[in-house]
């Protein structure tokens, strides 16, 4: 896949800051007990497919050291993956026949509850930087430990919309791109109108919105105007658990890995290439439970997708 | 614009069969009383801007002779169009915030009740053939009306699916392509999964199957593969009546007007692009209220929407 560069440039590492967590997850195709989710971690395990990574999160005395395994055979630096005292975050979920809704059956934060990010010394220098969806008080906070990212993305969710939005505005006035779903979109501007939506996020701080829309792909607006992604048609979709994240993490990955800065005007081609690399990314997640596709991608499966949304797109 | 080609040649014509209505609608954008609608009506409108039309439908007494006057303006045939004893049908129906959904109030159907479509000898060599959503026996009878029609397409509803299934199945043996929603994909084909219901509706008869997903697009299954058509995101959106059968008159609306039979395997391209015009058609249909805005449409219109569409979905 030659659109992608081999790099272990630190000039392209990403600092990525999210949950870490255990999923218990129910859908029409089976059941998956206590497997690796969060965020950061679905973020993370994509995005290594086209940088590196520093991940910042806490877990539990009871995470086992094959999952941090799982991270580093990756390529991902744990450093700032804090143990605490008690257990790790584990999260409760089932979707019915509709993939695109998760019903939480129960959350316990355990350790997350006081989750308190702290940079280890060489991640502060990190140039790209992903704040998954976390308490944007956190988020914010990881922003200012940085020195100077050259790129700040970001992901929210209807929680924090309702709960803290004061502090999330506070939090996207530095946040260059951020993803978040349709949904959200609506609530977070008051808007019902994806136009206007959009024009009222942009006006909040992030010059480029990525609206994510499940199985209908997702939407790219920066000053240049919109780039409608498709999602691509799946046989078998198990569980849609991570693809949010995974999304992101082709997306933020993919312009990582290019080195492009906030100056969007300038990168209109790469912002859509990266969209559809996060499409082709959340492709392999749901196509299986939790992460383990997502293990099993490699640079000819994600060129071979990539080569289907083009010929999928092209008229 | 240079794709479409001009032209009253009787070899591009098109025979439509459907609904001609009067409509009452809500939305949150206001109201419209008795306004002219129906499936034909909408169709015709739509592929008026791509070749000739030949109505076939039926009107109460109580149908003004300025909405035949309407459809003459347009260049469409109404010879086809009966005025029979009563009153013509009378759809109301209302759209909350989900313009997705129209929730029926009262349907009048009237004269409608009992059509019964006898064509003009005149019709009967018309080349192509639009069967809109009615009774799919009576979608049957007019296909055995017509002498050598060489590309057959067809809408259907959730209705004739449930009540009269057997019927369908019998008219999809001739269809070369049809247009539906992607709940009625689902419920016609017994699967939950887009991929699987679109190879099992194709096995039923038409080679060619164009899923309509509202404002996220269509999707067109052929031999050939998917190809995704996004929707255009409007700032203002008043009233989805007639969406879908505008969309399907731009889309059949020009492959008629390139003439193509219906070997698909040999005209991809332009069944892309057709698909893209019936989404341009369907983007100035909801901008206002009924038909009103369809009149205003020009080429030069219709050619910024489909460079629109070309900037939307390139990378």
């Amino acid at each position: 896949m030659t659109l992608i560069n081999k790099t272990k440039n630190p000039d392209h590492s990403i600092l990525a800051v999210g949950s870490v967590a255990f999923d218990s997850i129910k859908t029409p195709s089976g059941t998956a007990d206590k497997i690796l989710g969060g965020s950061a971690n679905y973020f993370s395990l994509s995005a290594s497919y086209f940088t590196t990574l520093k991940l910042v999160g806490v877990v539990g005395e009871d995470f086992p050291s094959s999952h941090f395994k799982v991270l580093a055979d990756r390529g991902i630096d744990t450093t700032g993956l804090e143990k605490a005292k008690g257990k790790t975050f584990h999260w409760v979920g089932e979707y019915g026949q509709d993939l695109n809704e998760a019903k939480t059956i129960d959350t316990q934060l355990n350790v997350f509850e006081h989750f308190n990010p702290k940079l280890p010394e060489e991640y502060k220098k990190a140039p790209y930087l992903f704040l998954a969806n976390i308490n944007p008080e956190l988020q914010l906070d990881v922003y200012h430990q940085c020195e100077r990212p050259k790129f700040v993305a970001a992901d929210s969710m209807n929680l924090w919309i309702n709960i803290k939005k004061p502090q999330l505005l506070e939090t996207l006035k530095v946040v260059n791109l951020l993803t978040i779903n349709e949904g959200e979109a609506f609530l977070l501007s008051g808007k019902d109108n994806i136009v206007d939506a959009a024009d009222a996020i942009r006006k909040m701080g992030p010059k480029a919105l990525v609206v994510k829309r499940g199985e209908y792909g997702a939407l790219l607006f920066t000053d240049n105007g919109i780039f409608s992604a498709p999602a691509l048609p799946l046989k078998t979709v198990k569980d849609p658990t991570g693809a949010g994240d995974t999304f992101a993490g082709g997306l933020i990955g993919y312009l990582a890995n290019k080195g492009i800065d906030k100056d969007f005007a300038k990168h209109e081609a790469t912002l859509r290439e990266a969209v559809i690399f996060g499409c082709v990314m959340a492709s392999f997640t749901v196509e299986d439970f939790g992460f383990s596709n997502l293990l099993e991608v490699n640079s000819e499966l994600m060129g071979e997708r990539y080569r289907q949304f083009i010929s999928m797109t092209r008229f």
